[in-house]
């Protein structure tokens, strides 16, 4: 089938389903979405479905038609659907199979993918569709355009034509589809697309195109100003085409791309605004569908339900659900489910939570089925109060009789402490489980608490999938009642490559079964043992392994219902490129698994298609062409970058803007290069790594800059140290730039040379310094700028590579350099956050709490001795020694920490022979105590202060009447107390 | 049929026809050649054939949507087919078929329309085809693009979408249109067009538009030389969308104009330059069709045609030829053939040529079966050269044989005055008719010399329009040749309106029954005739009659092979525009001819459709809606100028140039009013018609800013003269400004009031004496500024108004007026080519050639006089005294034109009484002349002088030997010869 065959078959399918077919802008769009067939018809309350097609025009992924897939202009086929038909999915499925392609055959998989378009004010939920991991199509539940939420939401697909055109004519480049009638898709496109990246990266005048940008907006506003909402928007249109050019042609900084996206937001929102007023004043003109009545539940017929404990089923059918949420959702229900039956006041002998991403299920065994009966006693007025001398019921007794809805003459009397009162007795009779639930299972699903919700149609309620079917049987019976505009039934739905046959099912406990006949395997832990399991049998057949990878697997096994793993392979070409970036490409863009052998990469991978398959060979070959095409994008990036050379990238971080008052990464740079000598300087570092260090403070941001990093942010420092050992760097160079970034998370690997630690270090300084300065310090959760991460990587830094300095003179000498004042709070500040992280970190490594207090009340401001200082107390706690030790000590240390005054000590007045021990002993220990850093220094200082210590407060009271004694011997312990200063506050270990 | 069902089907039916289906450009344009699916494409040799649908965006026709089929936005449906597939006109009949629309039913017909795009270098013939009079399609066989000559030649269909909607769908507005799934073109896109127009007309800013030009011609120029042909054409489509809204911004002179033109054809033309080389260096890869082999043609075979006399029948069949090549054609072959069998010694009875549109016949009756016999004899040497004294052959007969192709013994002898030679004798036999115009008719076709031709297949041959068959027979055996790749039958073609059946002819003499039987009336003067008198009877119908309008008919009559002339209506409210513009509607656009009463148009007109229709209804209703439309059009011009007034329209002939050196319309208008007053003055004016006639001056031209006018140049100064008059102007200024035009063509009314008197000479006098000084007087045939024409009419405005000036102070006092120096001998120049003009127009009102130059020898630089002089002089010459006084008069006036000295008379000197006689009749002559101006005064004094004049020539010989006598004698002869000076030279009348 021609290309141009597959736009008529689509323009014919959906104008059946009742579809406007449109035209493609006049106007250069990045997407048909801002084609205002779709981004102003979707705004307001009428009725709108279109579809048409639509050249898409994205400068930045040109890539010279070198790309089997990825090109600067492609073609959309778009459609928009308002409102909601409650079937999309399956429309978009059928049009599918109007182009012969069947579910049967190709893995089809809905992929959560969330859009968002700022510079439209714009934004969805929704999913990638893949076929055989390509993505064919985007699909969208638009909740707001141009600032506006929207109601009715509107649903949009967009087909990327090139690529299911590929699929049906089993062809593995834009450029050999077959267009029509004997001519290709590249003798068309080919040498335009070539042209057009030429002129977007090399040849278009930056001067020029600000110009142009300029001029299109002032005719945007302009255009407004006089009411025209197209003229307007056409020329919203050329400013974000301007715009394009420009960033493709790399002139675009971070901060001037915020300016400019918020220029056309204002924009956007203004042509919203206007539209929107303009089809009020013209009285909606298409709103003609009379909505649906609102759908009749009936009611619950008890006698209906078996009147014994039966088994409930509650089965919540949605539209594919992204990974984190069916964990999340099956987590809430697993907890809320048996809480909300004993509210209910319903038996039960368990519950049992399972679920896919389309489906979340709750099967209650052994409900019973009615409630308990109950008596409901309310207590009244004393009873001599509420019937008088004669007997008679008094005005009291009247009125509470009356407040609880009895006859009076109905009330009883009870003793209650040993006083009669009259009291109100009603007997509530348990109601049927069947009435209580039709109530409170829509409860169950409103409950739920999703991530990132939307709505899908008229009934308002926000989920984060459209619900689409609800089967909620108790026994043999369904549970009438309704949600979202869904009645609830004893129907679903199998599996989307069977195409979703509807399942009918005799009752709550035929479910199960009727599942596992129906190849889906509802739980998630099932899934992932047999993906895991399935996987390294895969990758032993090839004598590989597969490196563990918990999130990935926990996250495919989300993805699909019936997993089938398969093997694919890539071409062994491909193994030059970092084995670093193709296995980030495989996770990241595509949910593969990476077969290893011996810590090297397999040209292989295994990919887990959803469903049984007749044959898999489709789905293998459709999802190694994808990898294909990924692994030549990145090869396109890397011949790209490392024809420029790192150093090369270095100017270009001048427009990545760091933080706007900071300055730019080039900025950060320079105060890295200042601050890594002051460090080296702290650490004692050689000559050799110091030249290094700084070698590295220069290169260690440029990576950022390369087209690989742009695309694969997690690749940095990994490019880095790829690009420098390209470059020529030396060793210990390349491996700073990758070991600054170290440690990423918690439990990562910390740097090893000192190179990368000086730069990790100067760089997190940099950051809390700069960022507290600013006023950017991390609030509640919010930590955009991954200062907790900063501030821990730093202590560990500190801590594994014992680098002993003050933080404070660090802070400070990082402080100097920055482009602002560092107020004095904002360094206390910064440091106590570092102290914070310093303090969890050392609980999470399972250090005492006092312990820990006792080291940080002395030593945070070193949080490499800090940490020593617990690590050796930790020791010391446990000898048999240290609780006499600490018992003697501690008890003079308490008593001076009421004063804050130093007293004089005059030896000549002490009178007592025991003080006079102590102090011949505190003399001798003062004078050790001076070569001594550490706890194990301390102790042995200490240690024969014990004695004389006891002594002293066996016989003498310190406390007398007598002040001029009383603060002698008070000055005396405060010796005896400095004596840890500086290492440990011993006073505040347990049992001192 | 939903407007996207049409689409839908056009594109399976082109789809069918080998058609690649492209896509509408994301670029704004003004029409789908502009896409470069078609402007880049059908350069250079690779087929291409592609069919797509085109938003088409022309800010100038806006309406706001208020006009029912024309705005400033519509769609195109655009086909391409290169090389032209031999029946493209019947491809397009089908697609209309196929969206059901039958040629039986409607009026389907080709209006010659040439196409010609300035700023794309590029031009083609074709038609509108036009429905029920309305332009469906434009069809155009390209013959240039981007300044190239097409090799080979595209056809290129345009269909315009909505007027095709329309008739299906029977509804009577743009807006109206079903579009699909029940949303209407209006609910799409009305809302659009009024704010298109409110921007295009009003809001845009003229000064960042052309900045925008000048920005995206920079980056045309800037991709361009780099080699990038899309980013470039890109951006020169950019350019004429700017230049486009400029334009309707009102933004855009004359001279403004041009330049930009040249600017765009210059990108245009490096587009296409670079585009060639760039197929060229690739190869050409979709040159891959092979062309089909040269066609092979049938010998002659003699011996199968008639050995009598016999008809011959060539018909050359023709795609729709424009009305004037029909006649023009004609015209050739009844000069041409028969010339061309005299000259083939081909014996006929008569020759007969008729023809309609797609029809030339040539009938040959009584043609001789072969050529007569023949003897060649070629003279030699003398016989006794050739033969020596033995009679033996010499060399020289040798070589005299040899040289002829005969044998020696075959030499003769004949006798040639007397002297005997040899000569060499050949017989030759008279060839077939068939073989010899088997030769022929090819030659026949080949000669017809067209005033625009155009080639349309490989064999390069050029005509009016495609020459689609050929029917030639002689007597009823084909006589067989190819010319222009079509070979000749016996087949032809019937009407279009009936599917153009084909017909076999039996013989020659079975055509012309054949053609009556097909109702194809042959001869044009028939369909002339049928038409006039069947329109009469219409208008009789109604009370009304036709005016004559002999151009129209016959322009009519060559546009149809059958005529059906029908009645038409359209709404009385119209009939409030002034009927100037009604009538100019109806017959520029639409070729229909008005009906008047009284002098006064009815709501009627009548139209004349080709061929037999079963019913004329949906013919009748289709051009009453065009009609409708076009009124529409002409209202909202005639609003719109209405509502500014007229004099607001002075200032925008600022913008439009008259010429460059010379300035704007509005520096004219300038010179005009000072002019004016010199002239004033010259004839005497009241105080009143000076007043009036600088009002006109003043305000003449105002109307060429008209929308109106703009539209309608024909009504220039009517529109004026109506406008005026809405804006209170005096009866005579508004009459002035009409009439300062006239006369505008031959024959054409005089002005009748001073004001326009004045203003129409003062205009005439600035053109001529402007551009003699700027060097534009015509050349050759060409007269640009029509200044042939201004001439004349001077000329005839002085004649008949009794003007009478120094036409050498007129243009001297005009010269002052101009921007630029106007050198004497321009100012001579100019008053020569006057005079040359005055002279053809006395020559063309029949008077004597001895006449007029007698006249003008004395009075061309008054014209009026001259005029004068000339009419008395004729009336003169009839006079039987006229004789004896031009005999006697003129021979004293031939005798001194000799001598460029003027004597001096002494009286006393004279001798004879003769002399003496004579010059007392001169001095009685010389006291009566001083009072006579004209030649009636002039006669009267010359009367009495004949006899003495006679007298001295009987007696006195002037001539003597004696140099005093003899100049004393020609002295006196000057004085007699003087009289007539300044007012005639009678020695130039004939028989003088």
């Amino acid at each position: 089938m021609d290309f141009q065959e597959v736009i008529m078959r689509l323009d014919q399918f959906w104008a059946g389903k009742g579809c406007l077919i449109w035209q493609p802008y006049n106007v250069q769009v990045g997407a048909g979405t801002m084609n205002p067939a779709t981004v102003l018809r979707v705004l307001g309350p009428e009725p709108w479905s279109v579809a048409y097609v639509e050249p898409s025009v994205r400068p930045d992924d040109g890539r010279y038609g070198e790309n089997p897939n990825r090109w600067g202009q492609y073609y959309q086929y778009q459609v928009i659907l308002k409102p909601d038909p409650g079937n999309p999915v399956e429309l978009f499925l059928q049009s599918l199979e109007a182009l012969g392609i069947s579910t049967r055959e190709h893995d089809i998989r809905l992929v959560e993918d969330n859009w968002e378009q700022p510079a439209l004010g714009a934004w969805g939920l929704g999913w990638e569709i893949w076929m055989d991991g390509q993505e064919i199509t985007q699909f969208t539940y638009f909740q707001q355009a141009g600032g506006y939420e929207l109601n009715p939401v509107s649903v949009e697909i967009t087909y990327g034509l090139e690529r299911v055109v590929m699929v049906l004519q089993g062809v593995q480049d834009f450029s050999h589809i077959r267009w029509g009638n004997g001519v290709s898709y590249g003798e068309m496109l080919l040498q335009q697309e070539k042209e057009h990246c030429t002129y977007n990266f090399q040849t278009a005048s930056v001067e020029r195109l600000r110009q142009m940008y300029d001029l299109f907006e002032a005719e945007a506003k302009n255009a407004l100003k006089a009411g025209l909402v197209i003229p307007g928007h056409d020329y919203v249109l050329k400013c974000s085409h301007a715009f394009n050019v420009l960033d493709a042609r790399g002139a675009i900084g971070v901060t001037e791309r915020a300016h400019y996206f918020a220029r056309m937001r204002d924009l956007s929102r203004e042509v919203s605004r206007l539209y929107l007023a303009q089809r009020e004043a013209m009285g909606y003109p298409l709103l003609r569908r009379t909505t649906a009545g609102p759908r009749v539940v009936t009611a619950v017929d008890a006698s209906r339900y078996a009147q014994g404990p039966a088994s409930l089923l509650l089965e919540i059918g949605l539209e594919e659900l992204p990974a984190a949420e069916v964990g999340a959702a099956l987590g809430q229900l697993r907890e809320s489910v048996p809480q909300s039956l004993q509210g209910l006041r319903l038996g039960f002998e368990d519950v049992q939570v399972l679920g896919t991403p389309r489906r979340l299920m709750v099967l209650v065994r052994g409900l019973a089925a009615n409630q308990p009966d109950e008596e409901r006693v309310v207590k009244g007025p004393p009873a001599d109060f509420a019937f008088d001398k004669q007997g008679q019921t008094t005005k009291a007794a009247l009125g509470f009789a009356r407040a609880q809805g009895v006859d009076v003459t109905a009330l009883q009397k009870r003793d209650y402490e040993g006083k009669c009162y009259v009291v109100a007795v009603r007997a509530e009779r348990g109601r049927p489980a069947a009435t209580v639930l039709a109530e409170a299972l829509p409860q169950w699903i409103a409950g739920l608490k999703w991530a990132k919700s939307m709505r899908w149609n008229e009934s308002g309620v926000a989920m984060a999938r459209a619900l689409r079917w609800i089967v909620a049987l108790l026994g043999d019976q369904v549970l009438p009642f309704e949600f979202a505009g869904v009645a609830s039934g004893r129907v679903t739905q199998g599996l989307r490559p069977l195409g979703s046959p509807a399942i009918e099912l005799s009752s709550a406990d035929a479910y199960l079964d009727a599942m596992r006949a129906a190849s889906i395997v509802l739980d998630p832990e099932q899934r992932r043992a047999r993906i895991a399991a399935q996987a390294k049998e895969l990758a032993t057949s090839v004598g590989g392994e597969i490196p563990h990878a918990p999130e990935l697997l926990g996250e495919v096994a989300n993805l699909v219902e019936w997993p089938t793993p398969l093997l694919g392979h890539f071409s062994e070409e491909y193994l030059a490129l970092p084995q670093e970036v193709l296995i980030a490409v495989m996770k990241k863009h595509q949910r593969y698994f990476p077969v290893m052998k011996d810590g090297k990469l397999l040209a292989r991978f295994v990919i887990v298609a959803n469903g049984p398959f007749e044959s898999l060979d489709k789905v293998r070959h459709g999802n190694e062409e994808v990898l294909r095409a990924r692994y030549a994008d990145a090869a396109f990036f890397f011949k790209a970058d490392t024809e420029k050379g790192l150093e090369a990238y270095l100017v270009r971080l001048s427009t990545l803007m760091f933080q706007v008052k900071l300055g730019s990464v080039l900025d950060k740079v320079g105060r890295l290069e200042k601050l890594v000598p002051w460090l080296a300087d702290r650490v004692g570092a050689s000559a050799t790594e110091r030249r290094d260090a700084l070698r590295v403070a220069h290169l260690c941001k440029a990576d950022l800059a390369t087209r690989m990093v742009v695309e694969l942010t997690s690749l940095q420092g990994v490019m880095g140290h790829k690009y420098a050992t390209l470059a020529g760097e030396p060793p210990a160079v390349a491996q700073g730039i990758w070991e600054h970034y170290l440690p990423r998370v918690a439990g990562d690997q910390l740097p090893q040379g000192m190179p990368g630690k000086l730069v990790g270090l100067a760089d997190r300084l940099d950051s809390l310094v700069g960022l507290f300065a600013v006023g950017l310090q991390p609030t509640g959760s919010a930590d955009p700028y991954g200062l907790r991460r900063a501030a821990l990587g730093l202590v560990q830094i500190l801590a594994e590579s014992r680098i002993s300095f003050s933080l404070h003179a660090a802070l400070k000498a990082a402080a100097e350099l920055l482009p602002v004042q560092a107020s004095a709070e904002a360094l206390t500040a910064a440091q106590d956050f570092v102290t914070q992280r310093l303090r969890g970190w050392l609980l999470d490594s399972g250090h005492r709490y006092d312990l820990v207090e006792a080291a940080l009340a002395e030593r945070a401001d070193d949080p490499y001795q800090a940490v020593q200082t617990v690590r050796s107390l930790s020791a010391w706690v446990n000898r048999p020694e240290f609780s006499a030790l600490l018992t003697a000590y501690a008890r003079p240390s308490r008593i001076v920490r009421e004063y804050a005054a130093e007293f004089t000590l005059h030896p000549d007045e002490l009178s007592e022979p025991e003080e006079h021990e102590l102090y011949t002993a505190v003399l001798a220990a003062q004078e050790q105590r001076v070569a001594v850093h550490d706890v194990d220094g301390l102790m042995a200082v200490l240690g024969p202060l014990a004695k004389p210590i006891d002594a002293l407060f066996a016989k003498v009271f310190v406390m007398v009447e007598d002040q001029a004694v009383r603060e002698n011997r008070l000055a005396l312990l405060q010796r005896v107390a400095a004596l840890a200063r500086g290492i440990v506050d011993l006073s505040k270990v347990l049992g001192s």
